[in-house]
Formats: C-alpha cells, structure tokens, sequence
C-alpha cells in the first residue's frame, strides 16, 4: 500500500491581501513559508518517491522547503527551454534524490479579468452576488477566465495520465498544488458533486493523505 | 545614485556533493535555504524596485526568500505557457511588489556531459587535467557544454538590454544567480581578464553591491 499527499501552498502575499492570483505568478509570503515549513516538519519522516508541481513558484517553493527538510532533492525533469541535450542526458538519482514534474495542468484557476483585483473591489466593479456566483458555481466562467470545470477538465487528464501510473507502480507521491487543482482531484477522487466542490476549503499547508491500494483511494482521517 | 546587487543563490543539493550542477534543476539544500535567510537579513532593509533571475529553482528560491524578509512580492512577468491572456493585462503593482525578470541568459553555465557527474567521477573518466582545464579555462568547452565565454555572451547581452535600462532609469536591481553568469557580469562591469576571470570565487548568499552613476560602475567594499 501506498500513498498520495495533496498540498496546498502556503499563504502567498496576494492571499495575504485577498486578492485573486490565478496564473500571476506570486511567490510566498513570511507566513506562507513558516506554513511550508511547520508541513515540512509534519512530513520529515514520511517516503516520499515522485513529486508533482504546478509552474507556479509558490507550489513549487512549497515543495523544495518540504524536500529540503527531509535532506532530499527534487530534480524537475522538464525540457530547458533552449538546449535540449541535456533531456537526452537522463539524471542519474540518488538515494536523497526525486524526480520533480511541474505542469501547469496543476496551475490556480485561471481567473481572467479577476487576476490582480482585491475581492472588496471585484465586488464593487461586478457586484457583490456575481462574484460570489464565480467563486461558488462550478460551472460559470468569469470574464476571459476559468470556471472551476474548466480548471477540472485540464486537471484530471493529466491525474490520470501522469500521477496516477506512479501510484500504480508502487509509488509515494506528493502533489504541490493550488486551492482549485486540488479540488479538482479531490473532486475526482472522492466523487464529490459539482455542487458542493466549491465549497470544500482546503488549508494551506495541511498535506491531505489518500492511501491508495488495488486502484481505490482511502482518505485518511 | 542607485545600485546593482548580485546574489549567488545559496548551497543547492548538488553543491553539497560536489556534483557539476549546470541546467538540471536542483534545489536548495537545507544549508542553502539558511544562507538565503541569512542573505535575507542582510538585506532586510536595502530598498529593491526590480528582480532578475535565472529559469532555475535554486536562484529564484534565493530571490524569494530574500523579498519575503522584506514583506515584499515578486512578481513574474513571464508569459504563462499556453494562456497568452494576462501578459496583456499589465499586473497592477502595489507599494511592496516588485516586477521579477526571469531569464535562461541567467542560467548557470551550462556543463554537458559533465551534468550530474561528482567532480572526483569526472576526474577518474576525462582525466584530472582536463577537468582542471574546463574548470579554469575561458574559451575550452567541455563535451556538449558551454566555456565562460560561451555563457557570457549569452548573458551580457542580456545584461546590456535588459538590466543596464533599469539602472539607468535609477532602479536599484538584484540579480539572483549563478558562479558563472554572475562571474560574466562581473568580468563585464570590472573588466576583468579572460585569464582571471575563472578564478574568482564568489560565496553563496553573500551580496555583492555596486553603486550606479552616470553609466559608471563603483563596486561597494
């Protein structure tokens, strides 16, 4: 038997002033990082065998502080962006060492016009119950942006294609990601309606254990 | 007057174990994370206006950990992988955010063949003389891999276009890199000789502070 961990990041600064991020790629804030740590210290002694991100520096910050505390290295195994060779030039790994895939099929929602705003002012431009109806509804899309099924719908394919054959093969995974990728999966995982996914909070920093045995997922409480 | 800081991220995993590091993409050790902070201190109340880093972890993981001490953001202006709508919608920065440039100019030299082999490996199979060589030399390439001069001129160029318009605006800038990009940018500023040049050590998460007038460049003791 073996396991899947789902992480949230920790506070980023544009949580920390409420404002919607989406894809703007902000990093951690002071808290965010205590969070990542006091997960790094709740996980020390859990194996830990492949590791998912999202291209967003604040998943991928909160991964390597978790790593870091165990004394391993994640090693992203993606493409450089001109030389390819060195994709050609497999690492060799060692024992502290982890292959890292990052994937913005594991990004935030995408939330298009919202990017940048303060809820306060989001409300004020769109009105209070149209915001309220982007964050809650599944299915509704604010302007130039994401509805959480959207977010879904990019998510799962690449649960199915790429982390779920590492947990078939035995292994530990850890997934670094966001407020609603994770949704997304844990929607996926746990059957949960569309109804009620948007309301399901996720704490930042709190890893979420799944055993997964013979293709079923159990939660563990 | 303003000034350029130059940053070598902290200790990496592979820094640890004495492995050629180059493009693959390993993070901070633990020892590396506390030089970070401890650079962090340091420069706790040292008024940044931009950031540039390379597209590798190790460095941005230093450059976040540095603004967080500052309860500033850093904010990437990259384009997102397949969704070009928020590089046309202008993030809107607040008082303690930053714009974050990220470049592969900035990338560590890259090494080829050597990638991922220990420095005692390399010296058993190319001979200790040639490791030496490729080491401290300018212009000798090693198998598949870039010489300093090669990574110069790709990084300069980058430096003349990208960085140097910023000072010249009256920006204070950090760059938040590696051995060799940084020793570019030093060999360019100084004028350094190409026979000295590979022999200047740089520490980890320790600033390197320039002040900027008129086009000059005055390093800080």
């Amino acid at each position: 038997m073996n396991y899947l961990i789902l992480v949230r990041h920790g506070q980023s600064r544009w949580n920390l002033e409420n404002r919607f991020t989406g894809w703007v790629d902000v990093p951690l804030s002071e808290k965010g990082i205590k969070e990542a740590m006091d997960c790094a210290v709740e996980l020390e002694n859990v194996e830990i065998d492949v590791a998912f991100t999202s291209k967003l520096i604040r998943a991928q910050e909160t991964l390597f502080l978790i790593l870091a505390k165990q004394k391993k290295s994640g090693i992203f195994l993606h493409e450089s962006t001109k030389r390819k060779e060195w994709s050609l030039h497999p690492v060799r790994f060692e024992d502290n060492e982890i292959p890292v895939f990052s994937s913005d099929a594991l990004n935030e929602r995408f939330y298009g016009d919202l990017q940048g705003q303060n809820k306060q002012e989001a409300r004020e431009t769109f009105g209070e119950e149209q915001v309220f109806i982007w964050r809650r509804s599944y299915d509704i899309r604010p302007p130039g942006g994401e509805s959480l099924k959207d977010t879904y719908e990019r998510t799962i394919p690449y649960f199915i294609e790429a982390i779920i054959p590492q947990l078939e093969n035995g292994k530990n995974v850890i997934v670094s990601a966001h407020g609603n990728s994770l949704r997304s999966v844990i929607k996926y995982i746990e059957n949960i309606s569309d109804e009620d996914i948007p309301k399901l909070e996720l704490e930042t920093g709190k890893p979420v254990f799944y055993s997964f045995n013979n293709g079923k997922f159990v939660k563990d409480k």
